[in-house]
């Protein structure tokens, strides 16, 4: 491949903060090098309505730390389709951009993928989900935040929790990976943490109750995954209702505010590294591969490893979260 | 009344940012006046189990600034018969308390009434509740905080809040009083509140649905108070999925992270400013008043008109709101 | 005067949260009422540069919560002159502006009522400015955000502040006034504040060693307002190093971080009303005002009551700092 | 040796947000494997004085999120000397400890070294530092609340910095390492750093005047560890007005307040998966070791290559952050 002319940039999926710092980083690193930069809106949608729209280093100027992304994001059903995969092959061509950035998760990782091999089209990926859910990178962009976040929101409840036998249920984020629900439960002092990882080997809200709601403590605090595998934090509420009436039960689902907020410094610094990282590896001919930053060293990480392989969590903190809440 | 040579003080109902900060100035302002201090513990409950310990001026140091209340609070089903409120008068006598300083919402100050004319007791109240719902002060303790608190949660909302015709409902407090949700919704750029206060003369939803909603924007905020006269946030919601299945609604409830945090400077020195005023009033032989502050003054309002006379809202905002969010 | 067909509006003088609050109030408000709007940069330097441009409602969509102002800011030297304000004028009359809005401090108030007498032009002001300086407003925009920005670093300096006898002087902006000194000292649980208003009546530090400092605290906290009346924090921190060499004594001094932050829910809602204020103003024929908000009600305060009235600290607050810091 | 029976704790030297996280993490971890705990007060100071009390597991109750340390800190120039040490030892054996946790910075475990070597006594060490210039860790407990504090300060300065050509210095912590200075600089996305351990291979203010600030930006910050290699912010303002008298040059010293704040969920998490591990090794007769964690697994690190080895910056960072600032 000859060096790369003109980089696409786009961010897709759930939104995630850093987003932002990646946009910019991008941006900049790509301009340093010599490329041009095309924003492209909306994710894969913007590249079949050809949103699309020249950058210059002041367009993300005063933007690392604002949260979402100012690149919006949205679904596209029809990039699943190989229509609108030429659709927006005809756009990228039309537009003079040969190479693409894509920041995402999993979903937009997978588009990628696929597009790429379709269409043989440089393409580098950014891991920028909370859900910190892919593979080959010790963190995802977002994810710190959210975890601060969750703790925040978590410090507050654990303010007003003073009664007696109380048992909070606080459901976060977190559909096939439990690192939200665990770290943050570790990080606010909460009693327990029920994950999808180990969802098949325990009935973890019968360990709960037989090890450690049989306390003399104000309350108890509970981190719950939002995912099929633990049932979410109403089903367990309802559980312990029918089961434990004396009990006194309550439920709150932290939602949409996950996703939000100025990201962390290690947010940023994280982002801002992958972003510089991303064009690294264009300018070294790399394609199909998610950058990744594992024992503080960047690492590309073909699509399909940072997809398919599950990333595990870490087995240790389960003990210790036991433990601390003695 | 001799001079009273022991004061008691005990918070009650539902905690609020800012009751620790006014723990520490009832009990330095009590010292440095001469008076001896001691803590009730779990409010009226704890008068009725003497859970009652001598507070000096160390053991309100580094306080001000935690959330929640050192001296937890609890309900108390027994003070509501004459027979528990006996009780808690004669372990008053037997700690040598003569006379109160209660600290909290509605319940807290109607069960202060009705005890202090009952034994004929000294109390002073101060007005604690995030929900802005007592009347005789422009604003009661926690209420400057939980406002913030709301406007952060939903700053982060919004940063996700990217794709089109998506409609968020968020649920804040109160039951009684839109004050939360109304400024709440100024402060964070939301298009509408819907609040208990008008709830009797317009449907709200519709309005919402007929002025505001047919708009360009991304998406749209509406911030609900939690009260039966506006049904809640899931009850709209459902409401427009039948209506108008065209819509994306979604749900956050905030729930109790609203009760807790550091409290807003303005928290700390309101509690600062009536705490010390509490012990004024009771130096100026006064007795069943509470304290607020009016245009930047302190008055004593009769526990009477407190409870019983409803806080309007300021209809300005309302318009506000409505020209703000075109 | 006929009614106004387009409305300028600028950011001049110190930046202050909430002026962005402000733009996007008086903007929309405008143009909610048939306005058009045309936004002029860096202040009246931009006026003068015509630095103009039209606005519409999207302009301010998504600002509400960010620092700083859109609109930038510049001290402008050219329009103290005749000259440079006929140039002004000139530019005006070009764009088709026909009624000023201004937001910011004593300085932007007093060149708006010159310009505003001299060419006969209709300008209403708002209060934006950190300090609280203006008199016929409880508050002004950037106030609430800035005493709560001091509180939270005074939080973190008493989080370490462990060691014996050591005397922090913790220096705030207010150069002609207390009440981020003041109120800050109270709101962070400080020891004291030094003021300017009561500078020429008793030796403040002084007094501080001679009633406040010989305590068995840990440490004290002193916050001093940066004024000429007072010294600075660094000039007491010398007198007592030499007159009390046994003390250990830190200095910080807060600067530029107190003038930026996201704005307040107070000061957000302050500047909404302000702002929607400004264009009723307006429509009313009013001129030569500032908005101030006054126990919850508007009112229009004549320029020269606002700039040359001076605005009393609540002498209360003076006594309750030395009550609570037993 | 026979396992240990109880477990005395302390925190010495300046201290760091997650401190009190440790302390919980090492006080629950004992008592749930059985041993006694005993906490020591100031630092080696309070083994001296005996400041020593039983702890179990509600006094550190509601401590994680609380900055700085409940133990308290101070400097103990005794320790230094055999003698002090003697009355140290003397007073362990009283109070029937016969292992220590020490947490806390260099110059902590450096005393806990030369002690635990005189007295044949088993300590671990926890890295307690905002600096993280400790080797064998990639993280000390309270970096991370400190790289976001400093990066929340020059955000809000940011939001100030509109008037053209001026130059901001902000100092930070670091005396002998530039973690916080780069990191922060990347995170806030400043223009340079200036961190001591390039101080002898370049002129770093020559470098930045050269190619960093001569852009057509606004404003530019820079981020400047305090350090005797860099020279201080103060210092190298003085340079720029000395050699660039055209230049508006601003200074910020960040000071005390890095110290200070609500440890972030990586600070607590690392502060608690370490308390957690130095029970683990004194339960595998491990002594004389810091605990780190590297790639996210727990590490016993002889106190020797913790304090003597030099923890080098990343010097891709470097490299990214002038990338970036273009």
């Amino acid at each position: 491949m000859a060096k790369a002319k003109c980089i696409g940039i786009l961010t897709s999926g759930g939104d995630a903060p850093g987003m932002n710092a990646a946009i910019r980083a991008v941006t900049r690193a790509a301009i340093y090098n010599g490329f041009d930069v095309k924003a492209i809106y909306r994710g894969y949608k913007g590249l079949l309505t050809d949103e699309i729209v020249p950058f210059r280093t002041q367009n993300v100027s005063n933007i690392i730390q604002q949260g979402g992304t100012i690149l919006k994001t949205a679904r596209c059903k029809e990039f699943e389709t190989p229509e609108g995969r030429q659709l927006a092959y005809d756009n990228l061509v039309k537009e003079g951009i040969d190479s693409l950035v894509v920041i995402g998760g999993d979903g937009t990782l997978t588009g990628a993928r696929i597009f790429a091999t379709e269409h043989n089209f440089p393409i580098v990926g950014l891991p920028g989900t909370i859900d910190n859910d892919l593979f080959g990178t010790d963190t995802t962009i977002g994810y710190d935040t959210a975890l601060n976040t969750i703790m925040e929101a978590v410090d507050k409840i654990r303010d007003t929790a003073t009664s007696h036998e109380r048992l909070f249920f606080i459901e976060v984020m977190g559909r096939d990976a439990g690192f939200l629900a665990l770290n943050g439960a570790i990080a606010s002092g909460a009693e327990a943490a029920i994950i999808p990882e180990i969802a098949t080997e325990v009935d973890q809200l019968e360990e709960l109750i037989k090890n450690g709601f049989r306390k003399s403590k104000n309350s108890s605090i509970v981190l719950v995954a939002e995912s099929p595998s633990t049932g979410g934090a109403m089903h367990l509420a309802e559980r312990v209702k029918n089961e434990y009436p004396q009990y006194d039960v309550r439920v709150t689902i932290l939602g949409h505010l996950q996703r939000g907020g100025s990201p962390t410094a290690n947010d940023r610094i994280l982002a801002s590294r992958m972003g510089a990282a991303a064009i690294d590896a264009l300018l070294e001919d790399q394609r199909n591969v998610m950058i990744g930053v594992r024992n503080d060293q960047i690492e590309y990480v073909p699509f399909n490893k940072a997809i398919k392989n599950d990333k595990p969590i870490n087995r240790e903190l389960l003990n210790t979260l036991r433990i601390l809440s003695i």
